[in-house]
């Protein structure tokens, strides 16, 4: 079963030094709403209070407004192939005479054949696979450079300082040279334009180049930039388990709490030119 | 067409005084990305790079890999029912050969953690509307109870401390005592979580409570508050454009830059019990 919290090591740099560590991580996991049986829905989010979240989202889409309406609510056993339950896929059955109104949800809804989907079948039904290998991207970047990407970030925006509101992302040579920057209210529309610019100037995939955003970094946004074959990804914020896990997998190189003179590296470490990691 | 920054007047209170004057924000706008004429999906985004984000989220979703493989980007012109550019209607042409693979088209409609709005088709999906009547909510609160809510959240908070990678959202009575706390990786889910708690608890419409949201206040999150019955909104960080549109119409009150003594109120400002401003 899914949780709120996930451990993990974690190279740590700070100045001229690094050790590894263990770092608590918020948990990210798929979870598929469904009615009376139907798929609905699969949104990202962290394990806990399941059922509230499915019944909130239909309270957000006016599909009920009074607990009598919802008569049950559970999680799906048997929805893997095995046989066992993910506690990733929760089912709610609406009182009768409480109905989905089909137009507009019809086309809201993530829908998928009707069964057989798990937390490990939505999960791989929500990702894309890259076609570029960022496992055999030899990139390696100093973190002189890695330290001195917030400010570069924040030097050029233009929107941010005046509204406070909005999601910066910078495509970065290892160098530390700003080849392109976007900002958007979405963190993830953000690095589409990023993404969108590179493809359309003819760099993709943007090996060698490194990724910089605003915020946290989600499973999403590591699977945007492997789409893109950009190696390396730094964030200002915390990563989620997800997509540190995506990271891994995928051979990009993420990194997250980037403050000071000091980062957090959660996979592949072997791209950050370092001394031998103390301790 | 959409701008990059709106300017909105706003409400400051800062200790016992309030000022009026104008206030620059991101914007939000809905933008609907089609391929060859037809919906694919609509994400909630700054107006600016359309085209960039167009062309990203297709690389994204692993349709188009090389410029290429696009021929063209235009805005729709007679999008809407008087036959007007909106330029937030975006359609790409693929050059021959490249398809959308439809078992991953469905992969568009999932709700990312950033985002519970993106999965949505068309423009259309986008509003839902909400049965109860904001406008006539009487609740008013003391601006030093509004100020006291970032400290009561951090302080309810179970998880972010640990992994700094949590959205919170808090329920509040007007008197400030917190009714029900939810966090989860996506603002959305959060917020989902509370009014599904509140729901099974027989509590909506949620009349003369306060939401209060660690970040930013978006669209989706005045929608959600609005579909709960939830008449004050208070955010950490800065709300969008639209989100202050929103607000305005379905007349809640919405707050922003809650931090320390200080927060701006955006709409409804008449619910804060504050003198007669001044200037």
């Amino acid at each position: 079963m899914g949780r709120a919290t996930v451990r993990r090591q974690v190279l740590r740099l700070r100045d001229e030094t690094s050790t590894h560590r263990p770092d608590t991580l918020a948990g990210e996991e798929p979870m598929e709403i469904r009615v009376g049986g139907k798929a609905l829905t699969v949104t990202m989010r962290t394990p806990g209070s399941d059922f509230d979240l499915a019944a909130g989202f239909l309270v957000g889409e006016g599909v009920v407004h009074h607990a009598e309406e919802i008569t049950g609510i559970r999680y799906c056993a048997g929805a893997t192939a095995d046989g066992s339950n993910t506690y990733n896929v929760v089912d709610v059955a609406l009182a009768p005479g409480t109905t989905l109104p089909e137009p507009s949800l019809e086309r809201n809804f993530y829908t998928t054949s009707s069964c057989g989907l798990c937390g490990k079948a939505s999960l791989d039904a929500v990702r894309t696979t890259t076609r570029w290998s960022l496992a055999e991207d030899r990139t390696t970047i100093d973190p002189e450079v890695v330290y001195s990407l917030p400010d570069r970030l924040r030097a050029a925006q233009r929107v941010f300082d005046s509204t406070g509101g909005l999601h910066a992302a910078g495509l970065f040579s290892t160098d530390g040279e700003l080849l392109a920057l976007r900002e958007d209210v979405g963190r993830h529309n953000a690095v589409d334009k990023l993404v969108g610019h590179a493809l359309r100037q003819g760099w993709l995939p943007l090996r060698g180049a490194v990724l910089m955003v605003s915020g946290r970094a989600s499973f999403e946004l590591v699977q945007k930039a492997a789409m893109a074959g950009i190696p390396v990804l730094a964030a200002v914020s915390a990563p989620s388990s997800l997509a540190v896990d995506l990271a891994g997998e995928t051979g990009l190189t993420l990194m997250g709490f980037l403050r000071g003179r000091s980062v957090n590296v959660y996979s592949r470490t072997e791209r950050l030119r370092v001394p031998e990691p103390v301790g």
